[in-house]
This record gives C-alpha cells, sequence and structure tokens, in this order.
C-alpha cells in the first residue's frame, strides 16, 4: 500500500487514507483542496441520500437501518452524521458509540460525525465536500443525515439526489416541519415511530398539504410512509420508494439537471468563502479597532466604515 | 411637516416616514443605506431587547403583553417580528391580525413583521438596520422578536441588549432549546404557559443545566422565570427582570463591550454584502454556463472553477 499515492490509495478504498482526507476537510488544511479536486474527477458514481427532520424523530436509527438494508444488497455505504447543534448536550457523542456499535465495524461502512459551534454554513459546505470524498472512494450510497434546525438542512437537502424528511406522529410535529421549510425540500416522507397515535393523521395531514401546493404532470409528489426504525420496520419501503425517486429523476432527465444545479451554487459558495477569506486577511485589526474608536466619538455608521474597508480593499487588490 | 426633510421627519417620530423607510430597507432600494447613515447618528437611546424560542412557545402574545406593560411606563416601544419560516402556512399573517387588533392602534407603537422565504442572514441583518431606525425615531425599547429555527436568532441576539428565550412547560422542549443553540445566547428563561403541567420541573431542568456551565463571579446567571402570557401574569417580572440584566450590563461596562462587538460584526457584514454583490454583478452568467458545459465533458472540479473566476474577478478589479 505504501508505494501508492495518497490519491490512489483514497480511489481505492484506503479507509485510514478516506478518514484523514476528510480531517482535512474538515479541518481546512491546506492539503484538502488539492485533494478534492483529484477527487472529483472520480465522482458521480455514488447515490446520495439526505435524511433531515427534527431533533428526536429518529433520524440515526432509521440511518443505521437503512444502512444495513443496503449493505443486505452488497451496496458500500459512507454516512456523513452532520450536527450542527451545540456539542454542550454530549447528544452526538452518545449516538456516535450506539451507531459505532452496530455498524461501524463493517468493512463496507464509512461513518463520521461531524459537529460545530456556531458557523452552520461552513459546515454544510464541508459535509458536501466529504461527500465527494467518499464518492470517489468508491460507496455506492453515500447518506448526508443532519438534524433539521434552519438553513444547514436545506444545503444539505441541495446536495442530495433524494432527501428523506423524518418526523412523529405527534400532533404539530408535521406543522413544525412544514414552518421550518422543511415540507420544499422532502422527496419523500417517513412518519417514524409510527406504532404511536397519531401516525395515520399525520400521514393525512401531510397528504392534504402535498396537495394543496401546486404541481403538474412532471412534479414529483412526495411518497409518504410509516415505520418504526427501532423495530427494523418500514425500511425495504423506504428504499424502494428511494428507487422510484431516483427513477423518476433519470426519467424526467431532472437528475442532471439536479447535480448541475449543485455543481453551480458549488461554485458560487467556494468562491464567496475564497474571496472573503482574502477581504479579511487583507484587513489589519488594528485598523477596525481604529474605526471602533472613531465611532464611539463621531457617532459614524457601520455603513460609512464599511465602505472605507472596501476601498482599501480595493486598492490592496489593484496594487498587487 | 411638508418643509421638513424626510431624515428630520424620521427623527421626529413621524409614522409614514418610520414604514417607509423600513420598506427601503426591507426591498434593498437604493435610498435605504443614505437613510442607515444618517439616523445612525441619533442612535444609542433605545434599549433592545430580543425575545425568541420554539414556535408555538407564545412569543407573539409574550411581546405584546410587555409592550402593553411598556407602554403603561409610559415608554414608547418599536417591534419588529422575524419570521423566517415558510409562509406557506400563513401563520405570520393571523397572528399580525391579533397583535394589530390589540396593541396596533396605539400611537405609541409601531410594529413591523419581516418574513420571507430563504435567505435568513439577510433578513436578521436587515431586522438590525430597522431596530436602528426605530432607535433614531426616538423609540424607549426595540423588541426583536423571532422564531427560534437556527442562525437568524443568533444573530438577532447578538443585536439585542437583553435576550429573552420563551419556552413551554413540554418535556423535552428546554433540551431541544437547549440542543438549537438557544442556551447560549439566553440572559432570561421564560417558561410561558406556565400553568401547564411540568413548569417547575422545567425550571429545574434550566437551572441545573445552567449551573453545569462554567461561570466566575463576572458571568451573567441567566434568571428563570414563570409565566402565563395570556392571562398577562409575570409580565411586570419579566420587566424588572430585564432592569436587572440592563443595570448588570451597565455597571460591570459590558454595555460598552456589547454595543461594540455589535458593532463590529455590522461592519464586517455590510463589507461582506457589498463585496459579494460586486462579485456576481461582475460576473458575466454566460460564464458560469460555459463552464458548466465543460464540467460535465471534463469532469473538472468546482474548486478549480473557482480559481478560475477569482483571477478573473481581481483583473477586473484591477482595471478598474
Amino acid at each position: 500500500m505504501s508505494d501508492l499515492s495518497f490519491m490512489e490509495k483514497l480511489i481505492s478504498g484506503d479507509k485510514r487514507t478516506i478518514a484523514r482526507a476528510i480531517t482535512y476537510v474538515e479541518s481546512e488544511f491546506s492539503e484538502a483542496e488539492d485533494i478534492l479536486k483529484g477527487a472529483f474527477t472520480n465522482t458521480g458514481k455514488a447515490y446520495r441520500i439526505g435524511i433531515t427532520g427534527p431533533p428526536g424523530a429518529g433520524k440515526s436509527t432509521l440511518t443505521n437501518q437503512l444502512c444495513k438494508y443496503l449493505r443486505s444488497q452488497d451496496k458500500k455505504v459512507g454516512i456523513i452524521a452532520v450536527d450542527p447543534t451545540s456539542p454542550f448536550t454530549g447528544g452526538a457523542l452518545l449516538g456516535d458509540r450506539v451507531r459505532m456499535a452496530e455498524i461501524g465495524n463493517d468493512e463496507g461502512v464509512f461513518i463520521r460525525s461531524m459537529a460545530t459551534r456556531g458557523s452552520l454554513g461552513g459546515l454544510s459546505h464541508k459535509a458536501v465536500d466529504c461527500a465527494d470524498i467518499l464518492d470517489a472512494a468508491g460507496y455506492d450510497y453515500v447518506i448526508l443525515e443532519t438534524v433539521g434546525v434552519g438553513q444547514s438542512e436545506l444545503d444539505i437537502a441541495k446536495a442530495a439526489d433524494t432527501t428523506i424528511v423524518v418526523i412523529v406522529p405527534e400532533s404539530g410535529d408535521s406543522v413544525q416541519a412544514m414552518k421550518a421549510g422543511l415540507m420544499e425540500i422532502a422527496d419523500l416522507y417517513v412518519v417514524n415511530k409510527s406504532d404511536r397515535p397519531g401516525a395515520d393523521q399525520a400521514v393525512n395531514a401531510l397528504k392534504t398539504i402535498l396537495m394543496m401546493k401546486e404541481h403538474d404532470a412532471d412534479t414529483w409528489l412526495p411518497s409518504i410512509l410509516k415505520a418504526i426504525a427501532t423495530e427494523n420496520k418500514g425500511i425495504e419501503e423506504i428504499y424502494k420508494a428511494v428507487g422510484v425517486h431516483r427513477n423518476y429523476l433519470t426519467e424526467k432527465k431532472f437528475f442532471t439537471i439536479r447535480r448541475q444545479k449543485r455543481y453551480l451554487s458549488r461554485v458560487k459558495k467556494i468562491v464567496e468563502n475564497k474571496i472573503l477569506h482574502e477581504l479579511w486577511k487583507a484587513q489589519d485589526d488594528t485598523r477596525l479597532d481604529k474605526y471602533l474608536e472613531k465611532v464611539i466619538t463621531d457617532g459614524i455608521s457601520p455603513y460609512q466604515v464599511a465602505d472605507e474597508i472596501i476601498l482599501n480593499f480595493m486598492k490592496k487588490f489593484s496594487n498587487r
């Protein structure tokens, strides 16, 4: 193995190399960009499934069961679990241990958790980069799992070919999912823990809401499934429903369109990140403090200060 | 009135002028920036209260009651209600009608709702600009109310002098607030609907969690209050607790530090928005499409495409 280059090892699926590559991306090491550039040529084969929903909906359990099912079909599975919520509770860590015990020792499975305080945008960006790494490393399915608390799951959903929104039967949950913008990203709904009261009502509520949305013959109408992930019930049905959506994407040529859109939005995000990095690198921190002193005495608007900073940035740029 | 300039009318508190100024900000009209620059010199007098929490916690009702209490103290109150969730349900609209009937006709109250699909970051940015307008227009208190679903309420909290996190007694709600990062921003907790079972347990759970956090003599330990907003119970206590926090900020000099931090982060955000606007304005849309065609045939990484776009942007910049 040692005679192979890093990229060759990555593409051959060597787990230690994959783990290192992901660490580079996660830690924003300078190596990351070259790895991603190299890996990209080998991407496009993995099918990407996004799994999201409110906290406590049972996303991790469902991901684990779906993973086991895919393994029974002899598919290699990469899982990226994004937890943008506070690490204060240690919830992610606990979930990880259960998960590792269940599927972590399987040679055909790669699991990685990513958590952070604060910058959600950055995290989902990195998760998509990591999906590329797993794709290039030969995983047939890459599952991007994230808790539904804002912008991050929308970003993750954009990066998936099929997005599954998981909710529980409890009243109000479907409405909350709706309010949180989850309705707009779901290709497939799973009412998990469906042995609890209210499961059928939740399914009906979702159906009603979906029918209210505008649609024509080409519009995908999300399937709504019931499951009890802890008892491994409904998992095969989810797998099949993902297949139906995949066929729909392929037949209607939406598959290519979706991936093109994803590509474009990634390019935009990368450009923005780099420009902003350049911008603040070019700024002298003491300069901002100087402005701060001025504003306290003179009451200068932040908009005026911003103008000065931009002018300064442009000057530095043109002198390069 | 007609002989006065727009800015004079704004500062005199003319409601129609305030409404127009906010519309300029909301719609990103070119007039907005000059208005904000002009208004800024007159800001700094209003006390800013952020009110956030999960959907259904009763934030609007609590805001309304607090507003009525402040009015009874002869304080002028501006309210900016930010609803970053999907307008699909029409929830915001319904809440607005109730609200307008209750306090909307009071001469000393100005209410404005801001809602959007998508760009959360942009919305909270605008909400802070609108707080400046209300501050300059002479409101003693500006209440920024937002639903807690991600990054936006963190941004709003940064813009407030005192942030109130509202939760309900139902089990798990406090834990969810914790997971959603609300614990890190609260200066004051309100367990609303505290006539429901579990209110005392929720208070105790919060206390336990708070004591787990690291703190020293200078650390503010958030107060935890119970309220029943619909019955106007606990509102005076909330008002008093805000006062205690305000005194703490002033005595410990944190007030100025907080406002300086807020100022700095606004400058940064404005600079970034402007630079990115400049960036995409400079790009030829067809150029991105051209790259897109290339990648489909050649498998070029988005990182490589990004590099080319940045190079191109730099060249344009230096030719100005």
